[in-house]
């Protein structure tokens, strides 16, 4: 999006070199594919880990498998600023997503170095372990184990005869050691990202300043009608369950609007949408709909969820069908941490970056290292939106801007937060 | 529907046998399923002919693989008058669909034979081969044998390693002689059936003298938008597959029900519907409908097919997708003749039968017989308007009913058809 940034204090080359340097490790005949557990992961980490120790950093594998890099600070009891992302893609995914995090925090890193800077605080690098859905299902590995919040059972959830505990100890981590290594020494977190989203490109701002991680609610809905000859039954004498679930998909994209022209980020989508018995010449006795919806303010998706129940009720009055809507998983929104936010914005200022305010829709790692200290996200444009795709793409130029913001940020946090733990 | 009709010409406990005998002849994990060309078929098969021969008919087996019991007629240069239906059912299908009719016809030959009557006409009772979508994955065989329309290609149709030139050989045909064995002999040609649909029973009536079988119009649709993700991309920037395709049921609905407002039988349903990626997380990029759309009146259909196009334009253009519409299958309506249902009309009022003139939604063999001689139908009442499903009902009286209009319908057809062939 932007010129070529030769006046910044950060070097875009070392951004590009991280950047292609894992590019190249991919499956060959599915790009860009660096799945968290698997052999190509733990070439990604080693290429990576070469990097932080010719940076100059402490690197360690921790005990939820994160890879760590550690510059010391002088007043190492003032704790750790942490930057980071993650590595690891999802199938066919892209090249940035995480990546762009990672590069850019050692960048922070190297640039310190290279002006002969020394923190008061202990600077980490991270790369998240799984922060994608990986192979055993679930996504977050390492936030999550670093903010001391593994769900119940999840160790013990297999792929192929290896277990998440097993995948861990591959990766160098030590899950005996999980219920005791929640961080409480981490004073701020700080994530850059691809917005993963049109609005920065189409605004042709550098920097989103991430207001909140919105909270993602799964409502799942079930329509009962009834299967009927479909060249006998009266139009008027049907309980067709596709036409009832048709209206409720109208209905809540209407609600998406609605909530979206409100004050915080919304968005409502019925990504998953079955019919029974699914024939040509058979009226649809059943509809199945999941409803993703996301907000960054957690009162309207407490509307919302009224609003879907309501709308059931409706619809399945209006039609003479049954409609069972059930809330399946709600995660409340992550606001980011005032001080960091504000921060933030003084950076992109100091740095020249044009920045707006917003949420993120997506989730990420920051929404658990919110649990445990002051935290928040930037995100810079990508190309047309797309993300979790190989044609994800964003400008080198724009990571070397978002690093040049982080800088900036952790040089402010490291004078403003000097409480000792 | 009606109370037990001890007053009519025929005996409706010798209906109650042939269905009570079909039935028994079933899978017996899978009532009621007796599917053409397999062991069972065979058996219900061989005690039909018993029946047939015992009321004293000469049975056959045609070249298209139908059973067929002639009752000679005093001047057999008149041709033939022929009642029949099939004795085949769908997998886990009913007791009457098709058998009712089989059973009605053999009593219209044997209540004459009681009652000392002979005909000008050669009367024929026929069991056509294969009404319902078989294991070769095509319907109507028999009646499609006998009118000379078997479609190229049908006969090397194969399943488990039996193709349909096999399968009508096994059941006694011979498909060599398909081609020369188009009847022109027949005069006319009448089937009873249960309606498979509500009205009769709503309307509390005996009889629907059927006007015509509806044309059956498939129009399969594609919808195109582009698959974003659900939590970054606003909702005013989506081109979401499933919201068009939703519109599109709705407006389809529509349309089904004004048409439906109007002259004839008209009938809308989308039958088939999935989504791409169908994933919680994606708005969906693309979508596949399946319309079955039925007209008694092709002028509607045509009509209906040019709305549905303009439809497509509309809402591409107003959800940003593109919508391409094709017509799969086009079949157009069989009215009923003119001559017999008049004289089916009548036979109504002599014989009592409160009846209303309606037309088929369903698809039957009548809708071939009509291609080579002057054919109608009636229908009885069943119960909620339930067919090919074990929970199928037609009560005996009204299919003894239903028999005894026919038995009038034949005895004015061999009066009224006397020109020679």
């Amino acid at each position: 999006m932007t010129a070529s940034q030769t006046n910044l204090p950060v070097d875009a080359r070392r951004i590009a070199d991280i950047v292609r340097g894992l590019e190249r490790i991919t499956e060959p005949d599915h790009p860009y594919t660096r799945r968290a557990f698997t052999p190509l992961f733990l070439e990604g980490r080693a290429f990576l880990e070469e990097r932080f120790s010719a940076a100059g950093l402490d690197t360690r594998i921790d005990a939820a498998g994160n890879l760590i890099g550690r510059r010391k600070g002088r007043k190492p009891a003032l704790g750790t600023i942490m930057l980071g992302s993650h590595s690891d893609t999802v199938p066919e995914g892209g090249r940035f997503d995480g990546i762009a995090g990672v590069a850019a925090a050692l960048e922070v890193a190297r640039s310190l170095s290279d002006a002969g800077i020394e923190l008061d605080h202990d600077l980490e690098i991270v790369d998240f372990l799984a922060e994608e859905v990986s192979i055993f299902g679930v996504s977050c590995v390492g936030s999550r184990g670093m903010a001391g919040v593994v769900p119940d059972g999840w160790l013990s959830r297999a792929h192929d005869e290896l277990t998440l505990r097993q995948g861990i100890v591959k990766v160098g981590g030590d899950p005996s050691r999980l219920p005791s290594s929640k961080r409480s020494d981490v004073k701020a977190f700080l994530e850059l990202h691809i917005e993963q989203g049109p609005v920065l490109e189409a605004e042709r701002l550098d920097i989103g300043v991430v207001t909140a991680i919105s909270g993602i609610t799964r409502i799942e809905i079930i329509v009962e009608g009834q299967a009927d000859h479909a060249g006998t039954t009266p139009m008027g004498r049907r309980r067709d369950a596709l036409v009832a679930a048709s209206r409720l998909v109208l209905e809540i994209e209407k609600l998406g609007f609605a909530h979206a022209a409100g004050e915080g980020h919304f968005t409502a989508t019925v990504g998953e949408f079955e019919i029974e018995p699914n024939a040509a010449n058979v009226v649809p006795s059943r509809a199945r709909l999941l409803i993703d919806a996301r907000a960054e303010l957690r009162p309207q998706m407490d509307v919302f969820i009224a609003e879907v129940e309501a709308l059931a009720a409706r619809i399945a009055e209006e039609v003479g069908v049954t409609i069972t809507p059930k809330v399946i998983s709600d995660n409340h929104p992550t606001p980011g941490d005032p001080l960091v936010l504000a921060t933030l914005e003084a950076a992109c200022g100091r740095v020249g970056a044009r920045h707006r305010l917003m949420a993120s829709g997506a989730g990420h790692d920051t929404a658990w290292m919110g649990r445990i200290t002051r935290s928040a996200m930037i995100f810079i444009p990508c190309r047309d939106g797309r993300s979790h795709a190989p044609e994800e793409w964003a400008e080198n130029d724009d990571i070397a801007l978002g690093a040049a913001v982080l800088l900036e940020a952790v040089l402010r946090l490291d004078g403003q937060l000097q409480e000792k733990t």
